[in-house]
């Protein structure tokens, strides 16, 4: 059960507002690494916990704090649309800095939300739960969760770089210092896994049932070998079990396929020369040739 | 540039048609953590790659393999559904056996792609672009890359466990292989850019910027605490920079919001007792008021 | 800013595992009238509210109520997922009560939540924000929460009609309570809007603008007057401000469409004999008529 | 069955040419309020309609006037889209005014539809059928249609708001009054139904089986009382049955819930010190610490 | 402006419920190619024709044919659903008849639509209008169309396959007719077009500015030569304009892509032993070595 | 199996960036008619191709290449983006110019991709399956291919008309030529299966079971008679069956749906005066009339 305390968790005031920015912030808010995406994907990631306590509480508590970044970045929002100059004028279409803010702003901000924030991203596009995960593998999900707080930090620091609006840079402040956080957080827990068991998701399935040929090589299917430099090429593999190897001309291993004809009431391809399998001969000319109906 | 070859990369046969489990099978082809995601997560990165050529190639390298994955299980799944018992007999219907499969199969393998795999996840939800991220900074895309390959693996094994035919659990054993050298491959990868910059994504923002007093603390917002027991609540941070805090009582650092009403020209709620701003009374009452039209 | 307290705010034990009625409950967790559509609606309206400060408190009380309605419902499924015979066997499949729960099942609760609730619909579909609205004006979204709450407590009650496990239907006994309230709420807060001003969203658009000679027509655009039998089509407007009329033979008040030819650079449809406008006769012919290439 | 008759419903001619304002009048068409969804949403009712002939008649009316209001906005769009500055060229590059033309725009008016409307709201996001609802229950989807036409006559007034060209809003000023009409007339049929039955939906569903302590309760989740002044919190519910009753301070009633671990074919999560439930120790611990295979 | 009239075009009356059938059925109703996209896509087709008057009025008739199809099938399949055995009972749960039809049943027609037709598909995902096209050029578009009408048979003819129910096969029969003339008469009205300008879409286009090298080049991108057998490898051309050419090893005729470093303030990758560009290294070199904080 | 070479097929390189049109650009890459949807399509029909080997080759071929035009155009936005001015600063928000280019820019450029291409159309909706068919009847499908050939150049045309940039041109007139190209391809392949069956899709069912009276009748349900003067109005039909038909006042053939009432556990429509069947009436009054709780 939750309960919401009025103050946000820290403050969310533009300087002026600015309904173009408004429409790009609208990013970390509801996009595909936004807010509402953490937040969920902690929420469901807590609720559906079937381990440890201290998991499921730490899951549970950032993801109540999620919630609360979502509250301020749509506050935020919200200000940055105030008077938002919707109303077209005749002379405000004079007005080529008011044109620039009419043709970059979202429209919906106008339209459908009366100048409010909208759960969707910067062009507009729904949030959708597709873009979460909760596996019932927590070293699986922490690594989504790490990912996520990479692109979200990545996405807000661009945000942060392309306006000079103090007060909209305050948040940005705090938001970035939690991303730092949570980075720190999610590479903590993934270390505390990883001692555990071998680092490679799921550890439960038994190597020796996986073609352990394959498992530790490198496959050059792009032509130069620029590949092999890397890390990922030569020298202990990362969960220390074997050798990266380095396979400059890797070779097909499997069959050339052949699919067998389709049965005839699925009425697939008819081949040239061909009478599809299971249709009767005069029934299929018929069927092409016809007669005259009429 | 491509070229295809005929053969599969690894066999992909099954010893039985078995319609319910492509159903199934189509989850690691064209779910969000299927074979079609990381194919163009790769590609995509690949192309927009902006750095030293042995990632650029690397990356090519891995895309241009999962091509030939997502083509390995188009061709199991339509052998799985060969013959499939779609076409409904009176005597069939009889048959619980018949029955099971009829229930179980995506009617549109029958209907739509007439015994084909689709570029859809196991409940037919169509594969979507914004399944895959690159964004422009390795460190960040690798994570992403480590986490596909991490859900990924788990999704085949789960599979695995839930056929007892041969012929797939051959060619699921090859993919879980080429997963452990995948997941082994992001983390040799991010070892080496970790290396080189902050683990912080992206390293170069200038850490002065951010809300320093809150970049290192955990935050319980969910009662009880067992979250201080794990590693991300005290100890040195895993960026090196600094130690974590746990904050058993978080507190609002922000203010309560107040928004504006917003403008006339919006047709925002009008409260009790008020006429909204910019309206003329006279023509609100109207408004509101009326007059028999009739 | 919100707070998560660990007990649920009413009971959710399943008396049985149940993975076909798991699939089913997702349909009020993340379906198009599920918990997820109110708690996104309620939060954004309370987020984006621009008026009177009660308002504000009490959508923040039902958004923050209706987290720990999600929370209640992903936690009841989690635990009738409980122990589901994902792992096929030889003698299951024999099994007809088993078969019947495997092909009843959504397979991504085994595949991709390894047994967790998921943010989705009974057909696995994902929600998405498209299912709220916060419009800026509290009469138009009352109306919309009122309907939600209607096909939300309609769905519940088919659900609670589908089962016959006690310890599901207890905690359906509650959320059909709570919707029962909250019909009330929404009824109440609607009927406190409409006296203040008129009916009809936007009360602030002056009606004289509109066209009124069809502002309370009843058009009979389906053969047959039985639709004149209705409250709708006769006596006193809603509204009170004129009377509604019953057209039965609705004619059409308006034009003809032409549109003009698009522009050559458009290069829409040919018309047969003529050249498109802009396009050069013989520069058409040589585009049309082409001439030998190799 | 359907007829067609050419004259538009009434009048769509702008007196000029807007592709910028062509963009955004597309959130009417294909918006989630827009035509396309009343005119959709009403035809599925009727033709699902299991009730008294005078609903179905009235709900085929309705729903086939949509299909004339969706045609007119159609035709408006494409002809606001007239000679359209598509063609970028040198000199216009240099023109501010066409350059805002030019980014205003929606790109797909000009590549994908040759400067006809598109089945799209004003973000070009595709329109898709969950914007409907019909539920099988009348009251319910009345309550849908009165919050469409509500959200939809606040749309048209916002767009009527921010143009200035005379046929544009002589064509809204017709939508206007027919959503004027339309509200009038769902509330019409809401009353109507309301008078033979419970207000509550459905209202079928025997009261005794709720949770009959919370049906009539205000919790106030949100810190502060404001919300208790509302109509919600005290005096008779709108159903007439019981009294509003405000809790000032909502306790929890429900577990803290505990989930089971999951069997060990789900290659759940792995606690520290654990070995998974089902799997052998030492085949662990083998899977674990692995040896060298190469 | 349309007018409906209450009989169908065409009996839609199933000899016996059968909501198993029900679900397939929507396939054709809300599917990629059901009956709702070939009248979203005609009735866009009709209202955006800048072209000769009989276009237009042709593709209004279908388009309105098509409304009736989109009537008939959703009657018929709400009466497929007519006494779902949707309420669970102890006993129903013993007998395998019923729980294979409660499995293979959309629950959502029993929760959501309360045993009505909804705008989805057989998988129940819903209708969306990217599955339509208007694109200005009518011999693109009616290609578009004879390609809709072609999937569209192919899936009645299969839909009539699996169902021996002679009211439903009554109905198919129908359908199935309606669409041997609607592929006959987009046939036809392409053949009208070419005849009247070259068979390439768009024929306005001077072919003197394409890459006339490459215009009638068959390039052999997978091995194997058997491609070289069809009428595409050899002879005269289709438009004819030229000849086919078979190229049995296509060459790269382009360059080896080298995207420059992205700006400083984009934050993109960090290269080993590399200070991205615009940064300066002192400030690099304190946010990647930081300093203790607290 | 596929190979990646380095080099491009064909040269993308931009004279000058222009992130505006880097925006438009994404529709042929990831728009409905785009590049990804020809590759992801022809890949498909090709992996569940079930016929002739000829066939399957040839569409391995075309899908590969499709690949490589990918490439092309990512690259080619890649580049397009260089430089963008996504960095707000005091003067540049100035210059009108660079407002234009930051407000025509899609914002996901800057934020999410860091100046790289995504796999999304020209309003940044996502690229996603249901775009593609493969249906398993090769003559249904190479229609389909047809048509997004058409569709395709006729979008690459419109693009080449509104830039003046000579390496984009460069670029789009080698795309041009392949969609001539492959418009030809696909007619000829079309030719070949037609003349070796009946043209009508599927051609292996029996016509005797399709209601022929309505087979080749064209039915004028728009008034007015326009559309009779096409070639599908009357002559010989397309197929060589029979004689196309005009039906200048089409009839109803079918009955006037009456649907039976929801069974009680439905909970559907309450008509007035009604008890719904299957409540008991005593229990209805109870429920509707209830009684007071507090």
């Amino acid at each position: 059960m939750f309960f919401h305390t009025k103050e946000l968790q820290y403050n969310a005031k533009p300087s002026n507002p600015d309904p173009v920015y408004a429409k790009k912030l609208q990013e970390i808010l509801g996009g595909q690494f936004g807010e509402m995406t953490v937040m969920m994907q902690y929420l469901f990631q807590g609720w559906n916990c079937r381990g440890d306590e201290k998991y499921k509480d730490m899951i549970m508590d950032i993801g109540t704090e999620e919630i609360a970044h979502v509250e301020m970045i749509a506050t935020m929002i919200a200000q940055l649309l105030d008077g938002a100059p919707v109303r077209e004028q005749e002379e405000a279409a004079k007005d080529p800095a008011i044109g620039a803010v009419l043709g970059g702003m979202n429209p919906q901000h106008a339209i459908v939300s009366g100048l409010g924030a909208t759960p969707t991203d910067s062009v507009g596009y729904p949030w959708n739960s597709r873009y979460t995960i909760a596996s019932g593998n927590l070293l699986a999900d922490f690594r989504a969760n790490l990912n996520a707080e990479s692109q979200g930090r990545l996405q807000v620091v661009r945000l942060y770089e392309s306006t000079t609006d103090p007060g909209v840079r305050d948040m940005l402040s705090f938001l970035i210092a939690r991303d730092t956080m949570h980075q720190n957080q999610w590479m903590a827990a993934i270390e505390e896994l990883e001692q555990n068991q071998k680092a490679i998701v799921p550890s439960t399935f038994p190597q020796t049932l996986e073609k352990q040929e394959v498992s530790y090589s490198f496959m050059n299917f792009s032509n130069g070998e620029e590949s092999s430099k890397g890390r990922w090429a030569s020298g202990k593999s990362m969960d220390g079990i074997s050798n990266f190897e380095y396979v400059a001309n890797p070779k097909a291993m499997g069959q050339i396929p052949k699919l067998k004809p389709s049965p005839a009431y699925i009425h697939g391809s008819v081949m040239p020369g061909q009478v599809p399998p299971g249709i009767d001969k005069a029934n299929f000319d018929q069927a092409n040739q016809g007669n005259e109906l009429h």
